[in-house]
């Protein structure tokens, strides 16, 4: 399997993604990957690997790329100057069929207007939802969908969220029947938006999927469903904020051993421990997101994740070449054109 | 200064509201309460107050209001027959200046509907905003609205939720300049909903607020800001969200170190550390929601609040109370109207 990656992408140069490619690779024979960025730079990357990751070297090859897509640029702007970006040549080379997935750490807008216009969509999907596993009690996770790509939306597009995020869990995760929730004010049906009402509704009358009404923003942790669908924005913000509770959280119990001469010591010895809870709840920044409902995978590590959270990113991006993932999509999605008619909403 | 408490509204009874009124009372010389419910049953309570509270029971008197909102009764149904009920003679007594402040633990929607038919609203406000102050880093707080009463919103709306978080922070916490931000999915001013992106464009018009423009989740809790708008919507997700990861986080922590056989001990040393971080982090368990526009004051307490935390509640009432907020309101909010015309939105 070939699995080619934007090494431009990240807040911190192209080493994050380096080694974290390397780390992929040594964690997953067979894997063969393809950087893209300046031949000079990914050169010497490769060439200065850490002792512990260089016998993965020799199946990362180095594709040039000249050009970058800044943080900040609209994606509008990437779409009509991205052509020779680290980003672009990287999504070509999957539109082109000569890797079977694509990982990147650069501008989420950017990324996923240039994915969109490579690869397409499968089954009429109008644009892509961006798709994390959240952490949930008891070990537990839970598809949280759409993070931020799509804003205001209708109806129809939450059900097409649901459909989505159930074939990701039923599919990837092996889950037989995914439990999958309206993200909502109340769990009464008189309560919510507009596009929240229908979208229960509609999912009330398809039948197909497991899908158990409305829960609140309580219920994502709690581990009361499989997937959980949103607007856009409305999962972006739960996303963001609980990144920044959860390093609050951490610091505040830090804290709090600390200045507790007793604990002291113990604050120390926790400090591996607290590291790894923080790592564990800031989902993206440790797994990565997929851009779900592309002909295609493509997989979102965050700006500021580590080699190891890199790494991640693409072990997801393996997974969900592994179970087939756009190709289900593709077949599962057709099938619901002909039973409802959302797009009347 | 004479506070009115609906003491049937939490999921354990009256015992928690009875105490919690006993507690302020003792936290606050010269404060009386009024407490609505069955008066046997209240009666009963006053007569059993724990010892340490006992003191403050001459200055609890007894209302008797036979009738319950139920928690999941729907605000219409509670405005046709909530008269009798000790939700509504609370407010009925607030609104005859009986009392200055009301307080419940009781449903969300009908204490909303009640309290704007008793009270009614300031400056034209169609509907009062719940709002609450979250903690955030570096021991700040910040005021976040609205929290689920307004979904749906237009940017005339979040426009208002800015004013009165505006005047909530300046003049019940004594900010000079509260830093007012819309939350978004990013901080560029292309991106986000329409109504948060004519917002923006309304409060950057209006300069007369400290306005800093947009932030993310994570801002909210990184403190970047003293009063952050949103959709009720997106409110109350963040905020039943934050509940469910802080509940989440602080079991995973107290799981770490007691699975840890050196650190069993301190787990225990250290548990009630967590357990008042976890009240500190639940804002609206532990300090009650302000129903902000309204013309008079209520607070709305958690109905799973313990006592300490309905006394909070009751606190915050009272310093509501001190600092005049509706009349603040009413004035500032009223001078709002010749400046702009967010009605056009």
């Amino acid at each position: 399997m070939r699995i080619a990656i934007d090494a431009m992408g990240g807040d911190a140069g192209p080493a994050v993604a380096v080694h974290g490619a390397a780390a992929a690779v040594q964690a997953c024979p067979g894997l063969e990957v393809d950087l893209f960025g300046p031949g000079d730079q990914l050169s010497n990357e490769l060439e200065n690997l850490p002792r512990h990751l260089a016998a993965a070297g020799s199946h990362l090859s180095v594709h040039h790329a000249p050009g970058l897509i800044r943080q900040n640029q609209r994606p509008s702007d990437a779409l009509r100057r991205g052509g020779e970006t680290s980003m672009a040549l990287m999504l070509a080379h999957v539109a082109n069929r000569n890797a079977a997935a694509g990982v990147s750490a650069g501008n989420t807008g950017a990324l996923m207007a240039l994915a969109r216009r490579a690869l397409g969509t499968v089954a009429d999907i109008p644009r892509p939802a961006i798709c994390t596993a959240i952490p949930t009690r008891s070990d537990g996770r839970c598809y949280l969908l759409d993070l931020g790509a799509n804003v205001d939306v209708t109806a129809g597009r939450l059900v097409d969220f649901a459909r989505m995020g159930e074939v990701m869990a039923r599919h990837v995760d092996g889950l037989a029947a995914p439990r999958v929730a309206l993200l909502n004010v109340g769990s009464e049906g008189t309560k919510g938006s507009e596009a929240v009402r229908q979208a229960d509704a509609l999912l009330r009358a398809m039948g197909s999927l497991n899908y158990i009404g409305f829960i609140e923003g309580d219920g994502i942790f709690a581990g009361s469903a499989d997937v959980v669908v949103c607007d856009g924005f409305v999962g972006n913000a739960v996303l963001k904020a609980s990144e920044g509770l959860a390093r609050m959280l951490i610091e505040r119990v830090q804290l709090t051993f600390e200045s507790h001469w007793s604990s002291r010591l113990v604050g120390m010895l926790a400090r591996p421990a607290l590291r790894r809870l923080k790592n564990e709840l800031d989902p993206v920044r440790y797994n990565g997101a997929s851009l779900l409902g592309l002909d295609g995978i493509v997989i979102k590590s965050h700006g500021s994740a580590d080699a190891t959270g890199f790494s991640y990113a693409v072990s997801r991006a393996v997974q969900e070449v592994r179970r087939g993932l756009p190709a289900r999509l593709a077949v599962e999605l057709d099938a619901r054109c002909g039973s409802t008619q959302q797009e009347q909403w």
